[in-house]
């Protein structure tokens, strides 16, 4: 029986709510389909940051590279700058452990309905890989006049050859395993330097996917796209900011945030990867049972396919389905009243 | 009789197909409104580029300086890269004429129907300041070891106190002639130096104005917010790239991209603004008197609004609200089969 060592890092606000559920699930489907899990909880949060200084330990790093996975909550509250928060646990992890790609599956799950109209679950299917290593999410920068009325930041993005190559491969890969197409996200019309770089290399590693149609739109032409023609997008690779930006409103036009999952992979497996939700910690419903668990159920989802435990994850996924699909338990999002453990507890029946 | 310059760049694609209807427009609501315009033409362009190696002069901001405003078409043409064709043109007129707000209002234009489902025209009415003259956009930064493995570009990202400042600024002004509301969007948990500078000249602006209800959201949240609760937003101040993108994904839930205009504007007036549709030249349809007029038409009603004919960029407004309203004359994207110069000619005889 294959044995995997997880972390769960419930972290804050309905972080913590909605882990409890995945781990639930993820519990019933290890006795269903014959693996174990061994469970280690960590307490890294802001809460832990108001006590201790910090969001982890200085060891943090090295604790977790043990592990087969990742389970990750949500992190930020209210009181503690979100790049103090964010930038003392989940990107150092996200970078330490070269989880490059960011993963981000959306589709329009049964019994909800999209924001666009007219628009039908079949037309609501598509990925956005996105880049999570580098690009505009860098330290380097600073103030320069600090204080004085000629003050100015600088903010460096940084695009290397290897971190750009490797997503944009990637994004081809899983693109054979689905429609094949690519779009790609860009704006060398206005990041003269970083954008016409990307465009190249995604120009290189099309002409090696001749099977794969590939085409780039600018990031505004492509948010654009995405409500206005949804049907013609499916995999769609961007840099680290467009590629959250994108991932957001592709949540947002299919099930909203609380059903859409993503995973931080480390592809060579040399590292643990990482699994959560898209959505935030939301401070203002946390810790009253009523947050929606299904990103995070399908984010656990995510964490078993990553594992290689694919029948397990799909029969996740299909209890999910029929859940919502049944509609007899919803959270107040989902236009009910039940609870974020009720919730949690009928997918993890419905297996 | 007031009488103005107006320099006319019609520029590249359908760009000159929608300048000419504009152009159109703008004599009759000249004639009827008791003001005179002196055109003067531009060829300046890709097809420029190619012939003379430029797409302007190199006096070519002195020689438009002089003007009291600047109608421009679009520009960019296949063969020419993009960060050649902006940055040898728009960019350069947006920044040498301290055009430093980017003015995108959209609303929901009769006679269309949002993308989204069950939205009334008065839940989509909002307005984007965009700030128009540094932030990500910037010619600095470029790349190290190229050819090699190794290879990586840097992209600087510059933000000033002046120039942060002074579009919060205008954004707040902005909001007390409409709904006293604004929104700023930011990004302080990827970008940890830019926009935490961002937030705090934005909460110092927003202390001036105690009567202004201001917010901020992450960007990513802000896009998704955009689809599903566009009725609690109204003034939205954002970034060189924020702007760009929500101002798109802002005219793709209202009419569309064929409906939108925006305004670069110097607000001192010490130089001419700039009015443009927000599309591009659309090269695929470019010449074929197909592409929708209604953005540059509007766009040019913000221009004689600059120019104080309030009157005037009223009665376009409204010309344009009935052809559309009666649907009688519709270019293809609106689902009729009438042209560019048909549509142009039923605004010109509606004032
Ligand atoms: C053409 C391009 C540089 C431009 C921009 O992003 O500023 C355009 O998209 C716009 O929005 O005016
Ligand atoms: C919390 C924040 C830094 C993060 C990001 O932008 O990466 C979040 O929005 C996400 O998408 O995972």
């Amino acid at each position: 029986m294959s044995s995997y060592r997880i972390a769960s890092i419930p972290g804050d606000g309905i972080g913590v709510d909605v882990t409890v559920e995945a781990r639930k699930v993820l519990d019933r489907a290890s006795a269903l389909f014959g693996f174990s899990l061994e469970w280690n909880e960590f307490d890294w949060s802001c809460e832990r940051y108001a006590q201790a200084g910090s969001m982890m330990p200085d060891d943090g790093v090295a604790q977790l590279s043990a592990f087969d996975g990742i389970l990750l909550g949500a992190v930020g509250f209210p009181g503690v700058p979100d790049h103090v928060s964010l930038w003392g646990l989940l990107i150092p992890l996200r970078r330490a452990f070269q989880q490059y790609v960011n993963l981000r599956p959306v589709r329009l799950l049964p019994g909800t309905t999209s924001v666009l109209a007219g628009r039908k679950a079949e037309e609501l299917e598509l990925v956005i890989v996105r880049e999570n290593s580098e690009g505009e999410y860098s330290a380097i920068g600073g103030r320069h006049n600090a204080g004085r009325p000629d003050e100015f930041v600088l903010q460096e993005s940084v695009f290397t050859r290897v971190g750009v190559s490797r997503i944009i491969r990637y994004a081809f890969e899983l693109a054979r395993t689905r429609s094949s197409r690519v779009c790609s996200a860009t704006k060398s019309n206005g990041l003269i330097h970083s954008m016409p770089f990307w465009d190249e290399i995604f120009a290189e590693i099309a002409a090696e996917y001749p099977d794969v149609h590939s085409e780039q739109m600018h990031v505004d032409a492509l948010a654009a796209r995405m409500v206005q023609a949804p049907d013609r997008l499916d995999v769609i690779v961007g840099s680290n900011l467009f590629g959250d930006i994108l991932s957001d409103l592709a949540a947002a036009i299919t099930g909203g945030l609380g059903m859409a999952p993503s995973g931080n992979i480390n592809p060579s497996g040399e590292y643990p990867s990482m699994f959560e939700a898209v959505h935030g910690s939301a401070p203002d419903i946390a810790g009253q049972g009523i947050a929606n668990p299904v990103a995070q159920i399908l984010a656990a989802a995510m964490l078993v396919e990553h594992l290689g435990e694919t029948v397990a994850a799909q029969a996740i996924r299909t209890a999910v389905d029929r859940v919502l699909d049944e509609g007899r338990v919803r959270t107040p999002d989902l236009g009910g009243t039940d609870t974020t453990e009720r919730l949690g507890t009928a997918v993890a029946e419905a297996m």
